[in-house]
């Protein structure tokens, strides 16, 4: 790989997202040389992710091109590039794009959809950890709905119009509560020969409760405002097969749909040559200690979701989202300050900022320390905190437009099948034979 | 294809864009029933597709769900079917979601890019009429210059680095004038490590002077302008062979170039069983009369691109353009309304509102019937005209916030590689070998 030579020592970052931008961030205009990965030019805002399936804002807005980010940086190199192995001996990284030498690495892969090996699930089922896979979905939701007008056999069109969302963790939940919304506001409009009030939005979770990391007043408050929205909500319901067609559970729950959506479960990215099985915990995450170092790996670094620092208040590691990842990319870049000035790095601590989920129109639920609220002002306070964590002025600008004319029209304008997600509908046409 | 009976005749219109849309409106809650069938889901405002392209908009602000534009209206249907043939005898469509009858048939399926028979041109050039094609360019270009990245070659990155576009018309004019603008702000602070001075833009048309449809001042100017930005500009010069990395011409002139943009015509977008040759004109065009009626076939008109109305004014018929396409969609819905109560129907005149192009920053060309001006005041008429005929409030602010952060910053963030474009760049590496 083309990286002019350097008498600073090169840190190497895997990932673009909220750990290595943070990180990048830190050791700008410093002693060192900084190249960053990503197999996307840019970074993308992934708590948004669902408002771009359904319709309600562009995919352009929540995503920011990472060569500007940190465009003002002359020791900081960025390529476009696939890691697809580490050879720690050598200090080096494989790429699809050719070699590089690393005086220190650091992992900021992230995480993807976790199917636990379930291949039938992976290859029916829609996933939405990226921008490809919301546009995806986004075309699926719409395409349903066109192929629903096509028959007359109302189990077809209840098939296409049914949407199964296994997970109820904050991604389940804001994708359920959007497609009420739509269901409510859009659809009769834009589908006035078709009796969408037969849509059914079903949320499944395979615990006791949904937003489980969340209070337990967040919890029953969500599940309320999802219930009010006309969510069906199925608890301690596990899904095992999906065959595009029949979903079916542990349970003796089944449902006939078209759209089964993934959010039951992620797994750290983990990256060939370093995924030996001491190095790993559950969820394939890296073992790191108080300093976000790979033990047994000199120079070796993780952060955010791939990484699995296990302490006394997280003894499974931090939660795999935005803030921990953030918080450790800051303070790992100090701490590789610190290191190379032979300062004694100091152990990292999470500070917990609180967490949040919102479920539609003034729905929102907000726990802080020692605040939990819900209701109207939570939405507010979802969004602002969305909007000034969203990277860039443009993009908060045309997100905030957006929501300002969705919430004042009832309306998401995007829903706009830009590539058709080619989707094989002839299951549901069985019956006509 | 499902669509209710209806004591109302049935108007079928093909196709959503400037035409049919104004059709379709002009027919709303009148005494027929219409079907409008499109094959994306969205109306497309072409004249900003270059923004698309080189990452200043998002496409969802130029697209528009066509359900929206006409959902207040109870006697009208959209399908997205994709026509195959019209059978004219039994007054039958045939589509890819089925047959549907119409009493009385509008093809409004607009134009398509014209490659004049050339397949190898077809198959390793690129398009910029749909959204799609649009921001296949837009990953094009940015994937070129980080595929420039990779090589110490200078012959291979100047070939990635150099962007011909052929046809000088207003497409190719404005986005020669975007492309140099992103050489000047963008590429400088985006790729540090690339000497960007040695991206070449340059424009080529077979005809002694750019945009031939406007006054010779327009013309002069616009040449003018577009060499102040560095492009250089191949008048009287006719492409005859790319094979994906050297563009050949009739001439002495040859071009090393990873992207060739074929702006250089276009033919109307002909169906299946009305492709006889005595119903078309040069390009593919529709012959219709004053009335926008295809001679010969009772019940059946053609609007905008695909019809030739040759009149004393326009011999060849109307200009392929947004604003004879939506005149005459309005006009047909006045005549067949008309026609429906027995009334005689009126001949067309089209109104000649101008024409413009834009060339860059401040600056533009703008035509109008005894006015011909240039520079910063027609930058700002022909921003004012664009917004006002964007269809939807939300699409124009989005828009708007654009411009004016694109405008000030001096920048262009949509430049993001959301689906790559899979270019095999193997060609370029074969010095290496």
């Amino acid at each position: 790989m083309n990286i002019p030579k350097s008498s600073y020592p090169r840190i190497v970052i895997i990932g673009g997202g909220f750990a290595g931008i943070a990180l990048a961030k830190k050791l700008s205009n410093k002693e060192v040389q900084v190249v960053l990965l990503d197999k996307h030019n840019y970074h993308t805002f992934q708590p948004l992710l669902y408002q771009v399936s359904t319709g309600g804002l562009e995919p352009d807005s929540i995503a920011y091109p990472i060569r500007k980010i940190l465009k003002d940086y002359p020791n900081f190199f960025f390529r476009l590039a696939e890691v697809q192995q580490v050879v720690y001996a050598d200090k080096t990284l494989i790429t699809n794009i050719g070699t590089l030498h690393f005086d220190y690495l650091v992992l900021a892969t992230g995480s993807e959809t976790n199917f636990f090996g379930n291949t039938e699930l992976q290859k029916n089922s829609m996933a939405m950890k990226t921008i490809p896979q919301s546009l995806n979905l986004r075309s699926l939701i719409l395409e349903n709905f066109e192929q629903a007008l096509l028959t007359d056999e109302y189990h077809e069109r209840d098939a296409l119009m049914n949407f199964v969302i296994v997970g109820g963790g904050p991604t389940g939940v804001e994708l359920a509560g959007a497609l009420a919304e739509i269901k409510k506001g859009i659809l009769p409009k834009d589908y006035p020969d078709l009796d969408t009030r037969r849509v059914q939005i079903n949320l499944i979770q395979s615990g006791d409760r949904i937003l489980k990391e969340m209070s337990e007043k967040a919890s029953q408050k969500a599940e309320d405002f999802l219930e009010s929205l006309g969510v069906q909500i199925w608890k301690n319901v596990r899904v095992t097969h999906y065959d595009g067609k029949t979903v079916s559970t542990k349970s003796d729950v089944t449902f006939e749909s078209a759209t089964l959506v993934w959010a039951a479960g992620v797994k750290a990215a983990s990256i060939k040559g370093l995924d030996a099985e001491d190095l790993l915990t559950a969820g394939n995450r890296m073992k790191v200690n108080e300093f976000n170092q790979v033990e047994g790996l000199e120079g070796v670094f993780a952060i955010g979701d791939v990484a699995c620092m296990q302490t006394e208040d997280s003894p499974r590691g931090h939660a795999m989202m935005a803030q921990p990842a953030m918080q450790q990319g800051r303070h790992l870049g100090d701490n590789l300050l610190r290191f190379l000035e032979n300062k004694p790095m100091r152990p990292f601590a999470y500070k917990d900022k609180g967490s949040m989920a919102t479920v539609g129109r003034n729905k929102a639920v907000v726990d802080m320390k020692n605040m939990h609220f819900q209701g109207i002002f939570a939405w507010f306070v979802w969004m602002f905190v969305h909007l000034f964590f969203l990277i860039g002025f443009r993009n908060r600008m045309v997100v905030f437009v957006n929501w300002v004319y969705n919430y004042i029209r009832f309306d998401r304008e995007a829903r706009l099948i830009i590539r058709p997600y080619q989707r094989d509908y002839s299951q549901f046409k069985e019956e006509d034979k």
